[in-house]
């Protein structure tokens, strides 16, 4: 296998667009394409990624649209993933792969989605399709609802007063809103304080509505190639330094909502490869869905023992001039969620910081980053781990 | 990269089926496991095809589930792979790649999709989605629509009457369905004459309702694994020696529909990885949607020049003892045609064609076989070449 590396990344503002998935994906890839120095023409392969197109758009097979869109030639196959939130991730993580196993050379990989504009019954409807829909749809139970179980264990389990606890989930939102005022391309870019969230309206108890991260349009796309490739056209590729995608299905297999099984298997596959730990680790963009779920994910990359990460936030370990610092893009919580496309772009975000590109939320002497994006109630992991 | 062959295949009987797609996903999996001689837990990934869950049971995501189902192991991911209807043959074309590039020893791929039970309208609607939704749906274009206008610019284009070309095209429904008369597993068991055809109802000009596939229940799955390793664990592993997949966008890039781009990329691809050309192949399951689709796509892979295919069925050629056996299942034409799960069903016929396990409809000395499946008005193919 040979090493690859990330050259260009390109992504739309997060938030709401009047574009098509196809315009948002169009902008987003050439963005990238011509950041790397290169044209459409020299793609061998697109890797594309999109949740709930055929809903929102009546379009499903929309890879080689996407495709004819750029202009990529005929010969250079494109394929839809879908993993759920963890769509883009596992294009990226499929494309990172081939280019490696020498499949190809240069390959883009990226998702897109419009999913600000559903009204609440169709969002949540085709939202809940993520979860096991023979079991779980028809026990009425939504995300909001599996995190809001997820944060009730985590309280029992440790020992933690949930009212304790909600304060320190309110700052994690407090924090990722923080960044996202730094990010011009955060859905959100607004400071808020611990009494908007606990003053929030209630969604699935404890969970209150500034818990909980929003819907989004928007697109994000990467260049891949073979390292040397990459450093024969550009001064700064990013290596990908390890990978890792796990699965685990319905909740019924779950039994404890307080550690992501696939989560824990996925990021010992990455570590592995990389060659590092949790100790090596500068940067991550992590899946905060809600914010429990961002407690969840730091305890399962080791940055904190099992049950000891839930008030990192409150003591300002996860954000800039932190221990690791999580979200600075403003996370799912402010920089948006387009489910297919969410993955795309924290890759983007920590390829930007570890090039020291990100102005005023750049993460000082950022060298390792790590992408973690959840796919459904725990149903799909996909890890990524860059160095510069 | 690594040789790469085929272990246990399964599927179900096509049809009309009261299982949900994780059932009958399972039922053809564990088939294709139990004669590989192994187990689930012995499965490095899963690479799982499925179109129109969505909508047909209210379920994205799949891929996590029919893991669990099956019992596999946390740390082997599962992932869903959508291209209309080539889905299977591009999730099994995915699952070869990363054996081949030693991502993984041994692999599970297939598909699986519930679309017998769709009422027109509905099944109208979802199935036009592999369209360019944007520009094509909105003008009337289904699929029936499309290979209609195939068959007109092909009779304009030869100098063939119509009425002569619809004659030719009735053989080719009339073989395939002779040849689903030998094969329990197909939804259609029953020989049909020229005259059922041209005396069927009229569905898009020249189309009439025999020259198209049904829409069918079912699901299949095969096991991958590195060929030595393939040889410890049984006799006769079938090789994948070449495989090809690439992409025309939508049909305003096509311009002459009686060639289709993006399987002569494709085939192009698979003929040189494997070492050989159209007067190798023995045995044949191709993508015959419409009657006309059929007479394409063996022009398409060289077996006949451009505007000379289109009596191969009726001269016998296309028949058992003919030039080269095309559809010996029935095709999806009379197997039947459940999207996501086709080209694993394909996949599934060559390599027991290979094995020499098909009984009545047994090619004989079948030592090549080619797989083709095409996703949605051309925008998509993928092929396979298998070797015993």
């Amino acid at each position: 296998m040979r090493e690859v590396a990330i050259l260009g990344v390109g992504m739309t503002k997060f938030g709401i667009s009047e574009k098509t998935n196809l315009e948002m994906f169009a902008e987003a890839a050439l963005e990238a394409i011509e950041k790397s120095g290169l044209e459409p023409k020299d793609m061998d392969a697109l890797f594309f990624g999109n949740c709930l197109g055929g809903f929102e758009e009546g379009q499903l097979h929309m890879a080689p649209f996407a495709h004819a869109e750029l202009g990529l030639p005929t010969s250079s196959p494109a394929t839809r993933f879908e993993s759920a939130c963890a769509t883009a991730t596992v294009a990226i993580r499929h494309g990172a792969l081939l280019v490696s196993a020498g499949v190809y050379d240069i390959v883009l990989a990226g998702g897109t989605e419009r999913a600000a504009k559903m009204d609440t019954p169709l969002a949540t409807r085709t939202f809940a399709m993520a979860s096991q829909a023979q079991h779980e749809y028809g026990a009425g139970i939504t995300f909001p609802g599996v995190f809001a179980m997820a944060a009730h264990m985590y309280a029992a389990k440790y020992g933690i007063e949930l009212s304790e606890l909600k304060k320190h989930m309110a700052e994690v939102a407090v924090k990722n809103h923080h960044h996202g005022t730094l990010n011009p391309k955060a859905h959100f870019q607004k400071e808020i304080t611990v009494d908007t969230v606990l003053e929030s309206m209630m969604v699935a108890d404890p969970l209150q509505l500034f818990d909980c991260c929003p819907f989004s349009d928007g697109a994000a796309a990467v260049v891949i190639a073979e390292a040397g490739r990459a450093k024969d056209l550009m001064d700064n590729p990013i290596t990908i330094a390890g990978m890792g995608q796990a699965s685990c299905g319905p909740l019924y297999l779950q039994r404890d909502l307080t550690r992501v099984k696939a989560r824990e298997a996925a990021i010992k596959q990455a570590y592995s490869q990389a060659g590092v730990g949790p100790e090596d680790i500068d940067v991550v963009e992590l899946h905060d869905c809600f914010t429990i779920a961002e407690i969840l994910a730091i305890e399962s990359f080791g940055f904190y023992e099992f049950g000891k990460g839930y008030d990192a936030a409150t003591k300002g370990e996860a954000g800039f001039g932190g221990k690791v610092v999580v979200n600075p893009s403003g996370g799912l919580k402010a920089k948006g969620h387009p489910i297919g496309a969410t993955g795309a772009a924290q890759v983007t975000e920590i390829v930007q910081q570890l090039r020291g590109e990100c102005g005023q939320r750049q993460v000082e002497g950022a060298r390792i980053g790590l992408v973690d994006t959840l796919g459904g109630d725990l149903g799909t992991v996909c890890n990524i781990i860059l160095r510069s």
